[in-house]
């Protein structure tokens, strides 16, 4: 059977947000990798009648509950407490996890406090779970059909323990389900521009996700064992029908397929950026290994340094502005000359709040692509706030770089 | 009456652990600063019967119930019919959501799917909450003593309907707990060594967070009625105690600190880059009016880039180099004679994953401040990937760009 798996946390320095919670991350992690998913995951805070209920409504929906936090010796650690009365259980004493603890205690030579023992108290029917890197037990209780598992907060403590003690008894009651995943990153086509081509394949609404980030969209794709076609194939037929808009299969980043592409095709450039402010040069120099190609880039914000650091002609800037093709076009033409690069980049726009008018609106950039040949520019439109703006300006720019180096260099 | 509130968040992506949820964090520190304390934060993945359920619960047990994510145009978009669902009520067109989703595709000149007009339906009886950044509209409906929100899970799209519209109504209806709040950001000390110096301060165990990042530690203080002294108090010690290193109290950036102190003093700068690739000029203009103090930025990744941008002297590279305090000297000259800024700044170390070697390990940097009466460099050594040491890199830049501004303008 592959079970529903649940996830609480408690702790109130997890639900305040004072400290972000990992072990969640961890066990998702690594149940994912063996076909174990998790359903729900919960934040409670250190209050007993809150913990109850939230195991109360666990017991009724899953199959394994995965708890951490509050095992501890001090009063806000209640969730032991909390595990007893939800199911009407007494606390019982322990013997071996007492004399675990006190054994503990006297090999660290630390004094055992009256607190210490509380830690020695399971519910009725409850198994405790060996903690070999601390004083609080894990836990174990079965409730109809279900299995709740306690662990401590500390994540190094609670790792080891779901590692060695709990994961290899879900592994071994459990059925994991057969997946296959893919992924695909795309630039340059909005989620629901890709969903409308996508969308009819079979499998798309249950199998796809999108994940949108400034780096354009990535689908990624999990089937099961009733999926009616497997991951890499539907990735075979996504490629197919998003062709050049598609930029990696493996999950790369945009600037580490441009970087690759720069290095296969002999290439370097050279990169001038007015609106992005460097961010097209931070992206590239991401990647380790990106002073083979990049030559040098600067950051031209005002029109003086457009004209003294790239020799863009002062009279195209007063008759055009700056935030023109023309000034791109010589950006572009000024950096790849003083680097000596293949090819030079270049942005200029206006990123926002302030500096937008009714012709040249906040998010307008046009950008430059110069090469030995031809000079070629292009005008975006972008509508969000500063920092996305220069985020998603640089990816279009990134882009732009990587299919014309497509359209030159791949053979068709 | 203080309400009890509880967070859905709704996304296989964020239940896989493949993307990490910013929203949660983010409401729970904009109500804590104003006393709205959440109880319950759970986690469902893009699963209609889950969700429902989800907010059956929560309709159960809470008073505000703010939901995240699932409400673009996709398959996997299935929050809305969720809600529907839980109440049993029918979905409706909304005719102004639906006008309102065609202006924003006129305006940006896309054209409008199918899938995008899914977005105008919401449950009878629910209203809609207007979404000033993108298409998909937020709901409130009102169920028994349970106002439920839904918002978009893009976290500027979350963060803008947040505040404008939900966080207001949920303060006008609800009364607050009794709290007062204080920030202090510091750069240049680690956590520890300010928890040496202010854990002993009254209070500090319950009413003290701390939140490193890659722009130094935030010290955040929130206390209620039972604390022995008010956060804006214990604000005031702190400061006096770490002195220097506090660069804000106010939530500020360091690049915005540093921005401001620029003006105020009418000094301008140029910056030039190695190991940092461009993030420090990125960081200077995420600052709106950044242009008035960045004069012009040069990213200079190669040996050669140094000689022939910056006019370094190849046989210092040679002597000593390119990550030397010599030649980071030589580049912070360069770069304020080349762009004619009152101070030059510049980066060249190693930062990773290759080209370490045991007397210039991974993580190494020189940096340099050039001004027209003297040059000063600094070593550096940071220890951490490539990414996390270039931002640990430029923030410490920019922290002693501001140290420097402090001590050579401000009066004592």
């Amino acid at each position: 059977m592959t079970p529903v798996i649940e996830i609480i946390v408690v702790g109130n320095e997890i639900l305040s947000g004072r400290t972000q919670d990992l072990n969640a991350a961890y066990m998702i992690d690594r149940m994912g990798l063996h076909g174990f998913t998790v359903r729900y995951e919960s934040v409670i805070g250190d209050t007993v009648s809150d913990i109850s209920e939230a195991f109360r409504i666990a017991s009724g929906r899953s199959n394994v509950v995965l708890v951490t936090g509050g095992l501890g010796p001090t009063s806000d650690d209640v969730t032991v407490q909390a595990l007893a009365d939800a199911f009407d259980r007494e606390l019982v004493l322990d013997e071996n996890v007492l004399s675990h603890i006190e054994s503990l205690f006297k090999r660290r030579k630390w004094f055992m406090s009256e607190s210490n023992k509380k830690q020695a108290f399971v519910p009725a029917g409850a198994v405790p779970l060996t903690n070999s890197m601390g004083t609080a037990p894990g836990v174990l209780l079965k409730y109809d059909e279900c299995s709740i598992f306690l662990m401590p907060g500390v994540p190094l403590e609670m790792q080891k323990m779901f590692d060695r003690v709990i994961f290899p008894r879900i592994q071994e009651e459990f059925e994991p389900e057969h997946v296959e995943t893919a992924s695909i990153k795309v630039s340059g086509l909005g989620e629901s521009a890709i969903y409308d081509r996508i969308g009819h394949l079979p499998g798309a609404k249950k199998y796809f996700s999108y994940y949108p980030g400034t780096d354009g969209i990535e689908i990624k794709i999990r089937t099961d064992a009733d999926a009616p076609m497997a991951a890499p194939q539907l990735s075979a037929e996504i490629i197919d029908i998003l062709g050049d808009t598609v930029y990696s299969s493996k999950g790369e980043s945009l600037e580490t397929v441009v970087g690759n592409m720069l290095i296969a095709y002999g290439k370097t450039i050279g990169v001038a950026e007015s609106c992005t402010g460097g961010y097209i040069s931070h992206l590239l120099t991401n990647v380790p290994g990106s002073s083979a190609y990049l030559l040098a880039g600067v950051v031209v914000y005002s029109n003086e340094s457009k004209h003294t650091v790239l020799g863009v002609d002062n009279s195209h800037i007063g008759q055009y502005g700056a935030v023109s093709a023309k000034v791109a076009g010589a950006m572009a033409d000024g950096i790849r000359r003083i680097t000596g690069a293949s090819i030079g980049l270049s942005t200029t726009g206006i990123a926002g709040p302030g500096g937008g008018s009714v012709e040249k609106p906040v998010g307008l950039m046009y950008t430059g692509l110069s090469t030995v040949t031809e000079t070629m520019t292009k005008k975006l439109q972008f509508v969000e706030d500063r920092l996305i703006n220069k985020k998603r300006m640089s990816q279009a720019v990134l882009n732009i770089l990587r299919l014309h180096l497509k359209k030159r260099f791949e053979l068709s």
